[in-house]
């Protein structure tokens, strides 16, 4: 094994699950090991506190007239439930047909760690970096990133930089290298439906009392008409419509068609808004998904219980020109007009994310195009991307700048759920993009 | 204490919960317990297995001329989730405020034991007893009473008997002795809808597949209208409509006005299907109802997960004359037809019971009210019941013999649900009860 997969492997044993205070301590260890790996390659690095978990800050000796570059990643993961349906550890990482198993190895430990080994490898072999550089890691990602914010305001000056680049979105298909120049944002909440004071025999009291699980579910399905066409009034206001030249570019973009969704869900048949192809289904149309739904018996057998409350853990995608604090206000009013009587409704607002888009023809985005195309071999696709990374625009707010979305995570790399995985070439290719990437932009 | 509460509680410890099969030995470790008991008072008691849990059945000496009276019970309970609510341990009973609180307190074990010690004292105090007396006590009535038909079947002519009387039912308020004469029945399934072949990313594929969790969510809520109507294609069509003295003797029954609804359920208002109160709406209107819904994430905060499956637990209380399989199979194709796209459905029916309707002027009817006028000085009232004793048809069917409902039960019982218990005077007025009773019927 090369020492790049032992490092990797270190940082993927740490049960970095940042939303379950119950491991807080093992995402604190996988941000004491970053600043170790980071000052053992003669760079400065200092954890920095939060009101939760600590923010990695790490630099070159900045030299006067060169591009400043911010590389950003994230230490923290997802949950790993359901951990049966997990072949091996989620904290015990492996190699099994080419490819590394372990929570976090797509999502984001393996991507970021690539841009930290190019930058150890680049140091090696040149002595120094081609550009200013500045590694900010979090441990809050998965939660929404409340406390970077707050840093980035505090440490404005000395985050001043050029342009950021992030390894934290999709490949297309193995192969191909991909720039993202857009995300869908997030709005999230939690509906929760309270009825009796306890739970009720459902043969005593069923017909005289409203089922908080009937209200949830009647709640829910309020959400969409029978097309999926979402029915929150005014949802659909400001979203953006596609433009021809990217729907042109994404019919052709490998990794992405009707079979390949359907391949790589599994799912019976694709469903979604009508008129949209999958790819710009999840790329620039809006969500409101279900996360969790949960009420009453939950074990074997049956128990004839009418529950004293449900829950739905519900988010929603936005895209471009949706604010996430409106979305979820409309969403609000919508759950609290519908709710059902003889319940009571609590809506708790969650984390949000707002949506982003930038130029991919600017000249920092045509550098890290000619980068992805050095690493890979090949030419790059442009695309969007459906997932969320809360502090992009956070960081075009507070830092001014914009972001490079260099993805090296595949669409069957199974993030944020079992059995995730990153392919052992990815990880190498990323150590190569960065190298390429720091020389691309210092020269553009 | 009392030797006869101190013999209830070490009934009451025993964990029997027939639903799950980790408990089995407790199950039958209880059953073996009452045949001790049943032993010790000079009966001939012996364990009958079945392919589940056995069955307890105890006799005295019968003498020709005499009334074969059956006394029913089932020794199994319940399952406790969630255990946190309850205030002390379900299997280590305790008196409080003039109440015995445990799991089974009052469903099935107090009130049946009250029989058995009825029995025991008029054995001490008579040294026979009136009648030629059956107890049959079963294992599996929280799951169904699966293997009690083809034991009533094998042991029909060994069974035969005037009258079958079992205290399972509700008392309307305490101190207010309650004859049943109908009892809803009840039809289960299980929806379990299934969509990708794994949790997905909701970012990366949410909009392109359909969620299982809003799948079934549509489903729960395609059941009813906005007014609590079942929408089940000829669900209502052989509900027998309610008689006029029904509905005044209902109206005049006391503990069971709105209010006293209001009070016992603790709902912040009544719901329910329009034109009926709330005693009608229990006692004699089907309900569809949720006992559990489930999928996706469960735990604290938030995972932005679409995920593979989702599940609702379903029970359909049924009333005279409805059948538990014709309703079954015309849910079953409800839900199938209205299964939206993009995901796959299996609908799991589960265990039924007849519903039930005698007449309470019958000669036994009217020496139970004798004998409920005895035990609590007071005039019985005559109510139907919501609730399924699965096996009160069944009774019926195979032995051909009419049962007497002498609920002990009060509406705060917190039968099914934490917190379960029973009132110390309750117990007591059913071993006077089941003395009384026996005397009744050996001269009516």
């Amino acid at each position: 094994m090369t020492n790049e997969l032992k490092d990797l492997f270190s940082f993927l044993r740490f049960a970095s699950v940042s939303t379950d205070s119950k491991y807080a301590a093992d995402v604190r260890a996988c941000g004491e090991w970053l600043i170790q790996k980071l000052q053992g390659m003669g760079l400065t690095a200092e954890l920095h506190e939060t009101p939760r978990h600590p923010i990695v800050l790490a630099k070159n000796e900045h030299v006067e007239g060169r591009k400043t570059v911010l590389i950003y990643g994230h230490y923290d993961v997802q949950p790993v439930d359901p951990l049966s349906l997990w072949k091996t550890g989620p904290f015990e990482p492996e190699i099994r047909d080419g490819r590394i198993w372990a929570r976090g190895a797509t999502d984001n430990k393996g991507q970021m760690l690539a841009h930290l080994l190019g930058v150890e490898k680049t140091l090696r072999e040149e002595g120094e970096l081609p550009v200013n550089l500045i590694f900010l890691f979090e441990g809050e990602e998965e939660i929404g990133s409340a406390n970077l914010k707050p840093f980035l305001e505090a440490h404005k000056d000395e985050l001043k930089c050029d342009v950021i680049a992030i390894s934290d979105t999709g490949m297309v298909a193995p192969g191909v290298p991909t720039l993202g120049y857009g995300l869908r944002g997030i709005s999230a909440c939690e509906v929760i439906v309270r009825g009796p004071k306890g739970d009720l025999h459902s043969g005593l009291f069923g017909g005289a009392v409203a089922n908080p699980a009937t209200a949830v579910a009647r709640l829910v399905a309020s959400l969409h008409d029978d097309n999926g066409r979402i029915q929150v009034e005014g949802f659909y206001d400001d979203v953006r419509p596609l433009e021809d030249w990217e729907r042109e570019m994404w019919a052709k973009v490998p990794g992405v068609s009707e079979q390949d969704f359907l391949d790589v869900t599994g799912s019976p048949s694709l469903f979604g808004e009508e008129g949209y192809s999958s790819a710009e289904r999840t790329w620039a149309r809006p969500t409101a998904e279900v996360n969790g739904i949960g009420g009453g018996y939950q074990g074997e057998g049956s128990k004839t219980v009418l529950p004293a409350e449900a829950f739905a853990k519900l988010t929603f995608r936005i895209v471009p020109d949706q604010d996430p604090v409106d979305i979820i206000q409309k969403v609000k009013r919508h759950l609290e007009a519908k709710c059902p009587p003889g319940v009571e409704i609590e809506v708790k607002i969650g984390h949000d994310a707002q949506p982003y888009a930038t130029d991919p023809h600017s000249k920092f985005g045509l550098a890290a195009q000619t980068a992805l195309k050095k690493a890979f071999n090949a030419d790059p696709v442009l695309i969007r991307e459906g997932g969320s990374i809360p502090i992009v625009q956070t960081f075009r707010d507070v830092l001014g700048v914009d972001t490079l979305l260099l993805g090296l995570a595949l669409a069957d790399a199974q993030i944020h759920a079992p059995n995730e995985n990153f392919p052992v070439e990815n990880f190498e290719a990323g150590i190569r993009l960065n190298q390429a990437l720091l020389k691309e932009l210092a020269a553009c």
